[in-house]
């Protein structure tokens, strides 16, 4: 009777040495999810992707055999660990490219500081919260006073504090009448923006104005980050009180960071990339699963900020989240299904206040929840926070926003109009599509420069660490220089004739060696193959079609931009010099360049502070024209002739073109 | 070990025969309300009223002592229920004057006729639901037009019936992408206004434009009433389609009456009035079961509407509320106790729209809830609804709303203006604090003429029962004939020398016979005292008083009135000439009176059908000026002033002063 039950035994993963329990027929990639053990999967479990390498070292598993999993390979333990399930107690060891190392979060200090700088901008007109606590003395009411209680705190707080029209949740309404007398008509109501006024969501007896939280969350698909802030003490709404007194000093919402995290987003365990989140949730009680998970990762990241920083979450107001259009699909427990399906349309881009305890985020009852508006299925609410905190709808200049990651977003426009696009670029400069492609975690080669006499490389790594293999950066600098140095044609071909042992030709094709196997930590060779280049210079040529697609669209030349607004954790470490000789960015004078780090943490935090970033976001999100590419000829023709390095109209990159006549001269 | 637990009894209730189960030391009264068994009960079960009177006729109770109960009665087992608690099997019999007779529910069809003639008025105008069925065919998405699901679905209602701005409830984005799928991108979806806009409540694949209702509901502190309402089959939001095609005919919104029903409200067992209903909702538990209370009353009424009409329940799109502002924060379990002390300030007057089954109503997942506005503690939803439906706002004429119950509320005022009142009448026009008052329930006395020359009365009876006791409309005639035959004087004082065995003498002071016992129902003689007629001044006297105070403080006279609105189920059965005689209502024409019976009713099925009136409703609950009377020097003037038969000030009544003359002439 008992022949049905599956049996229980244990799993030890390593080399982190974590022990759980398992039972039999569980796969081990569902039991490292489980367990919190992070290897990497980037097709979502089925086998294809083949990145979900483990070692079997002790036990008894079943795994079907891939072509991801060589001959010598398998006699060593390599199995998937997607098609590898539990048959007894089993040990198993995480090889380091099957692992998601944590050092790649250290290296974003440099965020906060470009972030003051927008910060700056935007700050300079007087601020109203968008969640605030507000102190009123309310009059007592006698015979010829007796509106309702809620009438008088409503009154009481637009004649106070200006905010208006305001009403009020049923819950509060419920405990008004007592609180009220019970504070001696002296009470702190905590009031929450939307788009037409202002909603009470709490009040109690009493001046409570004693510090007041709000936590902004940027959800990459990769990262989530959260970062604390201080949104001032509150607002004396009493006639005879100066602010600066009840501000105690403080700038009103001054949105001062108190302290800042980061981590993995859980739900990578289920997928890399958006694409393969989708397909995840589309398996039963995938979605719930990952909005769980992804709310888990939230959570513990706010249970750090609040340990380090003392502040209680009751004190949090609201929770301001910024994400692709996937990460919010699946926050809110949306099925994202469509975002993914031809013609890629989300099921909402708009989300008014939420109660942020009704979407699991474990903070107070009245914690308010603000989701940036997204605009299409691939320009999100990332975007839309981004641009808010580049402050280019602030005037009239033309500039150009671009997110090169995954997908490769970029925004045209100024204060009065704004075109987007999203251009499909492909992963190549997180290390998608690149055989030794890696994100910039330690041992990431980062830097590199090619000696066109010697063909030899000089690289640099992510903390110096011996190599893993190349992140985007690297990647740049690494297409760059074989273009510079002549050992790559303007097609990406491989110069076959070079004089040097480093090029040589596989059964694959012909390749680079960056480093050997005996100088890295992966004991193989790290190189670049002519396929590498290829994906690399689609992946550029559809940043630059797009762009000039976008160009055309507002009928403007790359010249007239007066400036392009490179976010993202990647942007700040591309030189862009070298991203000019290949044809990734467009060829204008340095000073032109400006690197603003996270802008979707950075537009969180600024509609956390301030109603009126919130209602720039919204209408942003409005005023941004989506272009959809996929379906445009002219981006194919843009795209097409941006296939070359750096560009087959030579005439568009003038200095880049002159640079490599003199360096083809002097090798002549 | 079993010593502490009560024991298991029986109780029997007669004459329903209603068999329960009870448990030692329960109180008959609790047992009584458990049952659902009617006991009248005015003081919250405090053994003050004394109207709880119950006849043992059998078992064991112990029963304080009450003042209530004489001696006779004792002996012949007359207990105060509340004050009774059961110690063994127990039969009791519910004397008539404690049970509640529900023919008097049986003679309101007038209100229906009357009302459709301010529905007439009010639905000159074309009219845009408050809540709907929207059908809209939308385009498919495509690469060039791939906004959000919401957005085309947003955008498909606004372009189409030129509703905006349109949200949605998370519940209905996280169900969208399916149902927009399912249905071919045609769907139907319910649409919720609310005073900035409309929000989406719930969305269907296909046409379901077959049908939608609405139940208005008047919760009187008496009586509920239920109205069930056909609000048209939706909006076909198709270009091509003619409105007449999709709306098969019918008018838009027609609001056409479906079914109706009335019932006792629940609470009634836990007091008969706001303020014993207040006291009990201030003990333990008593918010709750008050609330809890009137929803079974509202449940029970609406399953009934629906099995006389086969309509389904999730066929109802709103469940629109009007009552006074204690039923409103009981029905929304909102405590209401400084509804009752001074100053009277209730906890809120205006609440937004509200999930129905949140409430507790037995609807549809997606049914709105929408409670008419108060304006004080005592002008309620009722008030502002009865303003509504009378039309009074919609001109310049000066009109006068008086609702005469209980409380006696006043409006004065036209679409520029509106003062209200309350007038703390005290209840005498519904039988309280008059010894044989009574509600016009079967066998009350409701037509009283009296001979001049021989003093006897001629009497009708609601349904010409042998008399049980007098109501409102009987009081104003009785009153009326003493003061023109001259059996009472102007003070209320009886001519102690008049010629009629009719007057006599007792120990508690002067009385006039109107029944002999051997004649009624009751077998008591039924009387009116010179208490009796003090209590009916001062309640009239409080009437004209407040709307004197209105009158000054607007500058007009009396004159200047052009209508006076009579509202509730009393006004229909008032005789104007003989209201005008003793000082009850102005001496004005007659043409000038209009009766518009459950105004509160009418005013929650016009905001049901159309959401101008939903506004306007709003508006008319913030443009009224509530005057505190008890706290007004100038209304006790006019109070004392008015504490004659008709005024103390006989140019008020020239007519009914001159006519008191001829016939003081003819007796002499």
């Amino acid at each position: 009777m008992f022949k049905d039950m599956p049996r229980e035994y244990r799993i030890r993963f390593l080399p982190i040495d974590r022990l759980f329990p398992a039972r039999e027929n569980q796969s081990i990639l569902e039991l490292a999810m489980d367990a919190g053990v992070h290897i990497n999967a980037s097709c979502g479990g089925n086998g294809v992707c083949g990145k979900c390498k483990v070692r079997l070292t002790e036990g008894n598993i079943t795994s079907l055999p891939s072509a991801a999993i060589g001959e010598d390979e398998y006699s060593e333990g390599f199995r998937l660990a997607c098609q590898s399930l539990v048959k007894g107690d089993v040990t198993v060891e995480i090889p380091l490219e099957s692992q998601i190392d944590k050092a790649i979060l250290t290296r974003t200090e440099k965020d906060t500081h470009i972030f003051s700088n927008s910060e700056g901008r935007i700050f300079q007109a007087p601020t109203i919260p968008l969640v605030s606590n507000v102190y009123v003395e309310l009059s007592e009411p006698t015979l010829n006073d007796n509106r309702a209680d809620l009438d008088r705190l409503t009154r009481g707080i637009s004649d106070c504090v200006g905010l208006a029209p305001v009403t009020a949740t049923l819950e509060v309404i419920r405990g008004l009448g007592k609180i009220l007398r019970d504070g001696g008509w002296k009470v702190t109501a905590t009031v929450a923006g939307h788009s037409e006024g202002y909603e009470i969501v709490g009040v109690d007896s009493g001046n409570k104005l004693d510090g007041q939280y709000a936590v902004a969350i940027d959800i990459g698909t990769t990262t989530v980050w959260a970062r604390l802030l201080d949104i001032g003490c509150g607002w004396p709404g009493v006639k005879n009180l100066k602010p600066e007194r009840g501000w105690e000093g403080k700038q009103p919402a001054s949105g001062q960071v108190i302290a800042e995290a980061a981590d993995y987003n859980g739900q990578i365990s289920y997928g890399e990339d958006v694409i393969s989140r989708i397909v995840y949730a589309r398996k039963k009680g995938g979605l719930k699963k990952l909005q769980s998970t992804v709310m888990k990762t939230i959570n513990e990241l706010i249970d750090g900020l609040l340990a380090r920083s003392g502040v209680d979450r009751e004190q949090i107001l609201l929770v301001s989240f910024a994400g692709n259009t996937t990460m919010i699909h699946l926050l809110l427990d949306i099925d994202p299904t469509h975002i993914m399906l031809a013609p890629y349309t989300p099921q909402a881009t708009h989300f008014g206040r939420l109660k942020a305890r009704e979407l699991g985020v474990n903070v107070g009852e009245r914690t308010s929840a603000y989701v940036l508006p997204c605009v299409s299925s691939y320009v999100g609410g990332d975007i839309v926070s981004g641009v808010l905190a580049s402050g280019m709808t602030e005037d009239e200049s033309i500039r150009l926003f671009m997110d090169i990651g995954t997908n490769g977003e970029i925004v045209l426009g100024n204060k009065d109009w704004l075109l987007s696009a999203s251009c499909s670029a492909g992963p190549a400069f997180e290390g998608g599509g690149i055989q030794f492609g890696t994100r910039a975690s330690r041992g990431a080669i980062e830097r590199v420069r090619i000696n066109p006499a010697s063909f030899e490389p000089m690289i640099f790594t992510v903390e110096r660490a011996r190599p893993t293999g190349i992140c985007g950066s690297g990647l740049i600098d690494l297409v760059a220089g074989l273009l510079e140095a002549g050992l790559i044609d303007e097609r990406g071909k491989f110069a076959r004739d070079a004089a040097t042992s480093r090029l040589r030709e596989k059964t694959t094709g012909w390749e680079y060696v960056v480093c050997y196997a005996s100088e890295t930590q992966i004991d193989q060779d790290i190189v670049i193959t002519e396929v590498d280049l290829d994906n690399l210079i689609r992946t550029k040529a559809a940043m630059f079609a797009g762009t000039k697609v976008l160009l055309d669209r507002a009928g403007l030349d790359f010249r007239e931009i007066d400036t392009i607004i490179i976010a993202g954790g990647f942007g700040h470490y591309i030189d862009t010099e070298k991203a000019k000789t290949i044809g990734l960015l467009p060829e204008l004078p340095n000073e032109r360049f400006r690197f603003i780090g996270n802008g979707s943490l950075a537009g969180a935090h600024l509609v956390a502070v301030n109603r009126d970033c919130w209602k720039r976001a919204e209408e942003i999100s409005r005023m941004i024209t989506n272009v959809e590419l996929s379906s445009n000829n002219r981006f194919m023709d843009e795209f097409v002739a941006a296939m070359f390095l750096p560009h087959t109209d030579r005439r568009l990159f003038p200095e880049v073109t002159a640079r490599r006549e003199r360096y083809k001269k002097c090798r002549k």
